[in-house]
């Protein structure tokens, strides 16, 4: 099933599943969570987000696709009747949504039985959509491209939460990272990956990602030039603990240090 | 000289400079920095983002009150010949900045000779633009609002760094908050103060701020009704440490805690 070519409608498609999230997510984006009130029904706008979001999504697939899979955070997965299998995050970031920042993002990818041949990020506050098959990537229909970087001490380097790093291994790693690049930055989730996609971030890391996590952001890094992996070089697609570097020269050196360490 | 009435057209001019201030911060960001350029003179986006817009304003200022002061981030203080003080940080949030991310902003305070009477917010990328008299505050024009929340453990804390807090007695302090506090989020910057503002973060904890970092931020944060000193209890308008809260009384419980500790 390598070598699936992308229909060139899907894509479209796929702007129809991020205009469809948007819809819901711009509508609870920022409401007020009601922090102080301790019953089981409080009103919770992320989850409403996050749920209504994802349900839109699977009503578009199920009628335009219907022998397509469907693997999401919020519902159970639906195993297709073809290569194809759409990976949906509606709400990446949940964090940053609850507290008003506009870093979080709904992740779309078509994965094609053997990889994620298509991925979106939109950010539909900030009006930003990031699409990359691979090969390619763009951000609200321009060409992007990382950054050539290939020294620790230019990086810039950008984790979701330092918590992910206090334990060992992760802590003696970080440490040795973030003594040594240029600058750190905190929060970001899928926004620091397009970040890096847009040539203004050099390494990302995170610990116990989810295959919706990471897939649709894939063809996005490696389509502007970069490279992502887990952390012991394997195949990133399933999650677990990931970098992305936007040179291949830095990623091979990290790596490098990781194994040695 | 306290109680000076703001004249109306001050606020309008507030406008004026952030618009003057966009234009020139717009041109810069995401621009890619030569990280790998060692020449002294490499290309540096947000160094003449910082300097242009500071000085878009400040020939502003002199044209229309050449009688007024200026205290800027990157130029030296004029002293005015009134009590009227602006008071600039044309990037706050340069890390944010340089790593593409939107949660810089442009902050312009008119000082009034005891405090400052007029704050702006501006973050032209994401269009918001937070204004604040000390009595009321404003996104865009509609009012805004901080929420209750007299507990640490529904609050939401924000810290624009880690690294601020990993000497003692700040980390003393922050094992502590941190622990008891529902979420913690970093980064943010000015936009921390905003999003507290605006009601989706309880508590904003910054070490070793300059006067043009806060004084913008007193008072959109003091007229959507929240409260804003140095970790000491003292007026935050000269900087230092400083501790802002949506609600009055989880600023009351957490300065008790600090001065217990």
């Amino acid at each position: 099933m390598n070598d699936q070519t992308l229909p060139p409608d899907y894509l479209e498609f796929a702007e129809e599943l991020a205009d469809a999230a948007a819809k819901v997510t711009l509508t609870y984006f920022r409401l007020p969570l009601e922090v102080e009130n301790k019953e089981a029904e409080r009103f919770d706008p992320v989850t409403l987000a996050d749920k209504g979001a994802e349900r839109a999504m699977r009503d578009l697939i199920a009628q335009r696709f219907p022998s397509h899979g469907v693997l999401g955070e919020e519902e159970e997965n639906i195993a297709g009747e073809e290569p194809w299998t759409w990976v949906l995050d509606p709400v990446d970031g949940t964090r940053s949504f609850i507290s008003g920042i506009p870093l979080w993002g709904t992740l779309i990818a078509l994965n094609d039985g053997t990889r994620p041949a298509l991925g979106v990020m939109d950010q539909p506050f900030t009006r930003e959509r990031f699409i990359g098959d691979g090969s390619t990537a763009s951000l609200n229909g321009r060409p992007i491209q990382t950054r050539a970087c290939r020294n620790l001490a230019d990086a810039t380097l950008m984790v979701t939460s330092p918590e992910h790093f206090q334990q060992p291994p992760y802590s003696d790693l970080f440490s040795k990272l973030s003594s040594e690049v240029r600058l750190v930055r905190y929060s970001g989730d899928c926004y620091a990956y397009c970040m890096l996609a847009l040539g203004l971030v050099d390494i990302v890391l995170d610990p116990g990602l989810k295959p919706y996590d990471i897939q649709a952001l894939m063809p996005i890094i490696q389509g502007a030039g970069g490279v992502v992996t887990r952390w012991d070089g394997g195949d990133a697609q399933n999650g677990g603990d990931v970098i992305a570097c936007g040179d291949p020269r830095l990623h091979a050196q990290i790596l490098e240090l990781m194994q040695s360490s």
